[in-house]
């Protein structure tokens, strides 16, 4: 049996409890809202998580590349939302995948692209299903749900022989919201706001039948998705400590964690070193405004639990710098060389990108190091 | 013919005259100095790349990983350095390689590792080359040279079974040292410890024939090399935004960047969007400590002209935001939707290692887009 132990480091782990918890959440919520799941698919980039969360076979996914939409449609599924601006010179692959049976839909926001889309749709006698970008919190791209450009790029798909299939919007300044009272804000706004444009189209004469919110803070926290046809996240899956700050969940939550080995002390400095640097956890230092900066991540031991206040305070290539954190009177633990610790992500998307599969462990308690139940590929690229 | 107008967009280019201009300007250097150079592969992980160094053929290399290591064997590397302290549980790997024939030594800065070393190579009947890690300015691991461990752990190695080789240090510092006059001196200090540490196990009746040094920044820096047997230095070859901030090379010596295209427009907030976000770039933000803060990076052209004070100011996974830096006269250009540019990195190491692969280019003006001369893959992984 091959266990935590086992694999040189460093290495991502996936806590199968902890993930099938934190999915299990927010199936609930929206089972209660009446409001399908159109699942993220850029954080795991993992048939088999999708699977965890899709459990009858595939469902709706959400994806960033189309290297992501190409995987998951060898993987079987047919619903598949590209939500990136499309590149006009992207469209053959986008046609490519829509002649194999997948109803991959497209993300606009410009009248430029609304007539390459038309066009590319027209010269392949397939309207290609577009959804128009809608912006709730100046975060990205989008256009405001009272724009006059709204009905002029509704009626350039609609007229031109695509398929204007309705209005996104995604909350994503709702990853700076750190109260729940904001959060349900942000998450009402996000709604109100692609609500509004939908009602507009459909004043128009124009159809708008998909109207899609989505981002893991506000999934959590929308207590009214009324005109809502989809909710979008993906992160929730993993989470990780930038969720954790701002109280989406709690550090216990982190399915997704990096293995790494000790393999120097620097007593003057207070530091031990690892074989584990920003290659393995990615440079993302997203809790570093938040109220709590967690360095490059949390230190756990080999079965999640944290040790207190130690903190991956630096990063090189390939060597991890673990410290107290400045002001704990904490001191450190006794990791003698050939240690192995897991360090807690501080933005699981970037983390999980750094790595080609995941080791999988049930999560629950056990005398000894972790068994590795599998490994999941995931699909990187572009 | 395929150009950087082919492709999807985001990917890497590397612009071979830039880069074979900076793989000259060090080995000038170095050959009037008379110290040999042991390239640094984890920059470009890629064989083409250290084919234009080593042009005669494999030569000494070092690496930030096994697999790096057995990529540059499966190439005919045969003298590679593991400059990452041993985790033990890694020796079988090393030893796997020395049966193959390739001379690769290890790096350690303690008695454990010291004991497992000898101990490894006892039992496998073939000494282990091992370098003692010193440190010269607190940057990460090692030893100081005049610390009494120095000599406890050259004898474990050498009475033990293993092959102590020398001495290594690293002015990891030298990139914050952002005048000539600092970065000499950091490369003076860096050769003076090394020496001195070199010195201290000979006096002792023991073996130190390799005294190794380097970082990009006291490579270029160093005046001294007396008593210096190699130089490591990686990425030089490619250069980055960070390495142009404290001076060691200039913007227009980048080799490395990447292009991406315009998916969208924010007029009321001043942006350009594109289809590169951190996926394609990396989180790295050196130049955020830096006296120019570069954002996510400098936008050039797809000839590689730079667009005055237009950076990369913002970044999601797959879209970047393109701005105009703040206090800057300059006004946005005019890029419509599907323009593409490149991004010139802050940190080279880190963007490349978003990629699988460069789209090589030679860079000479030519008045259409730039030619893609080849595909070379890069190995990343553990």
């Amino acid at each position: 049996m091959t266990t935590l132990d086992d694999p040189d480091t460093p290495f991502a782990v996936l806590d199968r409890t902890r993930m099938d918890r934190n999915i299990d959440r927010l199936r609930a919520r929206l089972d209660a809202a009446g409001v399908p799941l159109r699942l993220h698919v850029k954080t795991s980039k993992s048939l088999d998580v999708a699977a965890a969360v899709h459990r009858a076979g595939p469902g709706p996914v959400t994806v960033s590349t189309l290297a992501e939409a190409e995987y998951f449609a060898d993987g079987g599924y047919t619903d598949i939302l590209y939500a990136v601006g499309i590149e006009p010179r992207k469209l053959p692959r986008v046609l490519d995948l829509r002649r194999r049976g997948v109803d991959l839909a497209v993300l606009l926001d410009s009248a430029a692209q609304a007539e390459a889309v038309a066009k590319a749709s027209a010269a392949a006698g397939d309207a290609i299903p577009a959804l128009i970008e809608i912006d709730c919190d100046g975060h990205r791209g989008g256009i405001q749900p009272d724009d006059a450009a709204l009905l002029d790029i509704g009626r350039l798909l609609h007229d031109g022989g695509a398929e204007l299939r309705g209005v996104l919007d995604h909350a994503g300044e709702s990853y700076y919201a750190d109260t729940p009272e904001t959060q349900r804000k942000a998450a009402q706004h996000e709604r109100d706001v692609v609500v509004r444009a939908a009602e507009r189209l459909r004043q128009a004469g124009l159809p708008a039948p998909v109207v899609s919110v989505g981002a893991t803070p506000t999934a959590h926290a929308a207590a009214d998705l009324t005109g809502v046809t989809e909710v979008r996240a993906g992160n929730y899956v993993f989470f990780d400590l930038v969720m954790a700050g701002i109280g989406v969940c709690t550090v216990d939550d982190l399915a997704l964690s990096v293995v790494v080995t000790v393999i120097g002390h620097r007593t003057d400095k207070g530091w031990i070193l690892t074989d584990g640097g920003w290659m393995a956890t990615s440079r993302d230092r997203g809790t570093a405004v938040q109220k709590i900066d967690q360095g490059y991540g949390v230190v756990t031991d080999l079965h999640g639990r944290v040790y207190a206040d130690l903190v991956m305070t630096g990063a090189s290539q390939e060597h991890g710098t673990l410290a107290i954190r400045p002001g704990s009177r904490q001191v450190l633990p006794d990791l003698p060389i050939g240690s192995r610790v897991r360090i807690l992500p501080n933005h699981a998307c970037a983390t999980a990108a750094q790595h080609r599969e995941y080791h999988v462990i049930d999560g629950k308690p056990t005398p000894d190091a972790p068994a590795i139940e599998a490994v999941w590929p995931r699909h990187n690229g572009w």
